[in-house]
């Protein structure tokens, strides 16, 4: 069972708007067994739309739409729907008494145009929305459904959740699709391919498809396959368990779980603390802890010593260390380590301190070394980076997260 | 002058990974004349590759294509291009050296699956990646190019700016395009509309248009027109000073200048310092200070003060006031602005204390309730933000740029 996704707007075109909803209704259809075969962009324009539709329609059974059905006038997807589905728009009683109730609630003017979204195409179902005032519509042809839904992604996804999935799992006989991610952190995606080449290529003999999805210091790895007889998650979970017996030294999550959300999860189980001592990251490993809400229960807090005087005067680092070895060495970053714990009161701590570019680079400690380390009351551990980028955010984001993972590695399994 | 963008790979249908290649080719694309007409993105198959590959290039004269190009073995694009433009693969040399040279470099094994990184199509022109692995490629077939890039947002960008763009502008008679972006923080969409109507309006006698382009706390305006007659420039010019004397205490920089950009130029020319006191920014002014180049200049650091105990204990705010008032308080956060002025021996300082969310919030002092304050030796101010967002990264980040935006608006014009 094969869906398209087609998202109207010049703002998409033009790179105004990122295109999240085609995301979010590709992620929600796998679940319910559809599977996305093409997402399509296109102009606000009558004839592109029925270009796109036709085109669409000729490969899959089911076309949503999101984009075109606000109350402005470049919305003209409505209009171009009752055209490509030879209707005709009609005055919908129950839409307009809820429109000037709503309008009436939020103390906004009714004016014309916002009574003109209650006319809707006479042949089509209409799915509500609760959240918005323009309507879903779902219409069939052929056997092919058509869903069209406003562009606002909080409108878009109440109708869907509501009423278009639901509908969708009722209208058609769809596959169940199991999907297991398992993410890693550490190891370049050619490494990981090369260990686990044998394991992947007896994936096929259980129907199973492995993807590798990276970014900046991750890989993630998507285990997935059709359950045609209720079997299939145990053989995943099977497979899973072999992956990790290969490489379970670079998996530190599953699913949708970040680094920093594990670690506050680990963190909270054991009812111990954490706090930051940031050089080069300047915050980003702060920033990264306070993005999971609950992270005052072991998050203290940090101090972003960029320069070096705040080293000094608050960190309390050696003078004679810094002077002989520099801010980006062992001994510096060890130190921080160790003193903005005992500073802060907690059981652990974090430190960094590297050259994250694109200057300040020198030939002994060129662009990308970075010094991090981990401590707690018992010991104090260090590393040294040298990251191949020569992009200052990248360094800091791939510095954060093995930092990160040295913490986790070090002290929380 | 159209083009279409065809990004590739299943993890974009199954909602795994958003697309936000498309978007930034799409922007950069309309700066140099060039119109997106429409995105599609398809699954990692030899035959999607092709029907989408030969539906685009008999609708436009540009198809750039991105993903497919990493070295496992998911990525099929390369050997489908191949076939498509009926040609081969060849080991390049030149390729293959610089591989072994970047692997050597990074004392990472070069493994077989790098090495075919450098077998790469006869036919068509390399694009240099200075920043990865995997080569852009140029094809010509019927006066259509066909640009394929890596997925991999930075080193898609890398190539497309160092080599693509440029070589497009040659290669195509593109219009020349003149754009001029103003950049404004604090003010909502349909305020400043309101506020520049009737100058809006008479851009279009000097055939000129205006974008909104809104992210969370920021509206970029950007006026643009295409030149004819190389005249236009001081056009806008003209324009984009009538606009600054409309609504010049919102707009704080120009063209792709960040608030925190604009904050650092300031403070190196004045030769002056800073440092912050974060409580529920948790460290998100500092990363973003510190994602500027050169920033040591004039930022020192900061006390990312999560825990009361660290507002206590290193910031030494009042435990009364704490106690009395709570962390989210004028006592609180001018007391944290000004004591780390103090501590770390800086000219001037910001401090942030508030409620992100999503839980946390009380009646009295509801989730996006935020106290900002900006401190130097002569006063110290301090501002109550009622955010209207019940989304945790949302309120930082929005706080964050509105505790900037005081700090420059009090100390530095």
């Amino acid at each position: 069972m094969l869906a398209e996704i087609i998202t109207i707007g010049d703002e998409l075109l033009i790179g105004q708007t990122i295109d999240t909803n085609s995301a979010w209704i590709g992620e929600q259809l796998s679940l319910i067994g559809i599977r996305v075969h093409q997402i399509s962009s296109i102009t606000d324009n009558e004839k592109h739309i029925i270009k796109a539709l036709d085109e669409a329609s000729n490969r899959v059974q089911l076309v949503i739409m999101t984009g075109g059905l606000g109350p402005t006038k470049d919305d003209i997807t409505k209009h171009t729907l009752c055209k490509y589905f030879n209707t005709e728009l009609v005055l919908n009683i129950e839409k307009l008494e809820q429109l000037k109730e709503r309008y009436q609630k939020f103390n906004v003017p009714f004016t014309k145009v916002n009574q003109d979204q209650a006319l809707l195409p006479k042949s089509c179902l209409i799915l509500k929305n609760t959240r918005g005032t323009a309507s879903g519509m779902w219409f069939e042809r052929n056997k092919v459904v058509f869903i069209s839904l406003p562009g606002v992604p909080y409108e878009m996804k109440g109708i869907l959740t509501d009423e278009g999935f639901p509908q969708l799992v009722k209208h058609f006989e769809t596959p169940n699709v199991i999907h297991k991610t398992i993410r890693t952190v550490g190891v370049p995606e050619s490494i990981l391919a090369q260990t686990i080449e044998n394991w992947e290529s007896g994936l096929i003999k259980h129907h199973l498809k492995l993807a590798y999805l990276p970014s900046p210091g991750f890989v993630r790895l998507r285990i997935s396959g059709i359950d045609r007889d209720g079997k299939l998650a145990p053989v995943i979970e099977q497979e899973a368990n072999k992956l990790t017996h290969l490489i379970g030294e670079h998996i530190y999550g599953s699913e949708k779980e970040t680094l920093e959300f594990v670690i506050g999860k680990l963190l909270t189980e054991k009812k111990q603390t954490i706090s930051l001592a940031e050089s080069c990251t300047g915050g980003n490993i702060a920033k990264r802890l306070t993005s999971t809400p609950g992270c005052s229960a072991y998050f203290m807090g940090g101090i972003v010593s960029y320069a070096n005087e705040v080293k000094l005067s608050i960190l309390k680092v050696s003078e004679i260390d810094l002077e002989t070895n520099g801010a980006v060495s062992k001994e510096v970053v060890e130190q921080m380590a160790s003193n903005v714990r005992l500073l802060l009161k907690t059981d652990f701590s974090i430190a960094t301190s590297g050259v994250a570019g694109p200057t300040g680079g020198t030939e002994e400690k060129p662009v990308g070394t970075v010094w991090i380390a981990v401590s707690s009351a018992n010991r104090t551990i260090s590393q040294k980076l040298l990251l191949p980028f020569n992009n200052r955010e990248r360094n800091i984001s791939v510095a954060s997260s093995y930092a990160l993972n040295l913490f986790r590695k070090e002290f929380l399994i």
